[in-house]
């Protein structure tokens, strides 16, 4: 980004040090290594610790830099490429899902949530909870809202065990005749439990993947997915069944 | 998120501030209202100005509230849908598209984006640039990357304005027959220009999409889109043209 016409634009100083600190980071320092003190590299880079710490807020933000209690600032691996709604026509759980139960209750919905499955916001629905581990890292926690009415042959299951519970909900939505589904993403902010599970600080940013399944002309569930957004790059797939070349070969030019 | 179960996670102090502030909102103030100063919502509360400070950050990376210099902290309007890839299988600049021309310059692109096209780093490139608006507002500010070989035939404009070089470029793509996109979100930090077109300042969080343009087998062209984070909810068309219900009639429960 940006790089026509910058000398149009002035700079702030902590983004030309962001510059600065880029290409060293790609020349000098290697994935994973910890990063010099803020005093030391303020006093390497001629910055403020003010300027500095802009810098590395920036960087933290692009997914470049990782801070983390007791180890300090170390160079984030690239981010990871994670394939959402890959499984297009199919309900949650399908085969070759990519998540892991880990919950059910039963509670009220936010009100965002309601809304757009048109119940009453005091209506308490079945959460399904899931998780989502690619390379063996928590890139994803979900909670899947599902009313009453989307699974009106439910076993009572009072007392079965929240796996049990979570595999009839799932099990009892697949039998509806899935129509589509539809997504937005936004940026949001990890909550307390969502945090926990994606090994973050509550508040650290995610992106929220919202989708809204419809059957009958309903939306008969809503999955509301928090990726991590400091490791994650969403990749939403290629239409047509486009071969995409992944190879090192270069096209002629 | 985390409605169900929070009894079983301990919450820091400034995500139940979070909370309460919430519900405030909702109830006691109304979109554009500017909140009392730190000093008065601190006391209000009965907790520490940083407390305070954190609770707000959070509100503001969620969408609730904005931050402007001059203006104090005002209730944020609800994020707008902003239809992201809805003309799935049309190049850039098709008839309904919500893009405006806004430059065309010849630049290197940045290292990710040479490696999607798998052209060398040092090669020159057609460079469209693109804004986006929406209720008046700008939404998001776009480069995209057209190299030599994929408008073989593009006239010789190298003195004719820029907006004349842009419609050049993008006709000859549209001379491409189109297989397919793919396309991925991350988080990322508006650079100087961006931030510009964007009326926000430079590092403001935004949301990086990025669009591979299918043709022969190849990437023919790369856009990098950097969309609002804080006023812009990003939607994807429903598969299977299913017709959503949007109207205020609730289901039978």
């Amino acid at each position: 980004m940006g790089t026509t016409r910058l000398e149009s634009v002035p700079e702030p100083k902590y983004w030309q040090l962001k510059s600065v600190l880029t290409q060293a980071l790609d020349s000098e320092f290697s994935v994973g290594e910890v990063l010099p003190n803020e005093r030391d590299l303020a006093a390497r880079f001629g910055v403020a610790r003010a300027t500095l710490r802009q810098a590395l807020e920036q960087l933290e933000l692009e997914g470049r830099l990782q801070r983390r209690r007791g180890v300090g600032t170390t160079v984030a691996p690239p981010r990871m490429g994670v394939a959402v709604g890959s499984e297009r026509d199919a309900w949650p759980s399908a085969a070759d899902d990519a998540w892991q139960l880990s919950g059910c209750t039963v509670a009220t919905a936010p009100g965002a949530v309601a809304d757009l499955l048109q119940t009453d916001r005091e209506e308490s629905l079945h959460v399904v909870r899931r998780s989502r581990m690619t390379h063996g890292q928590p890139v994803a926690a979900e909670l899947l809202y599902v009313p009453d009415a989307s699974v009106p042959d439910l076993p009572v299951i009072g007392t079965a065990a929240e796996a049990a519970r979570a595999r009839s909900v799932l099990r009892e939505l697949q039998r509806l005749d899935l129509e589509g589904q539809s997504r937005t993403v936004e940026l949001g902010s990890a909550g307390a439990e969502d945090a926990k599970e994606l090994d973050r600080l509550p508040g650290a940013p995610v992106l929220v993947v919202t989708t809204r399944y419809h059957a009958d002309g309903l939306t008969a569930a809503v999955s509301v997915a928090t990726y991590r957004a400091d490791t994650c790059r969403l990749a939403f797939g290629a239409s047509g069944g486009v071969e995409i070349h992944h190879g090192p070969e270069r096209r002629a030019s």
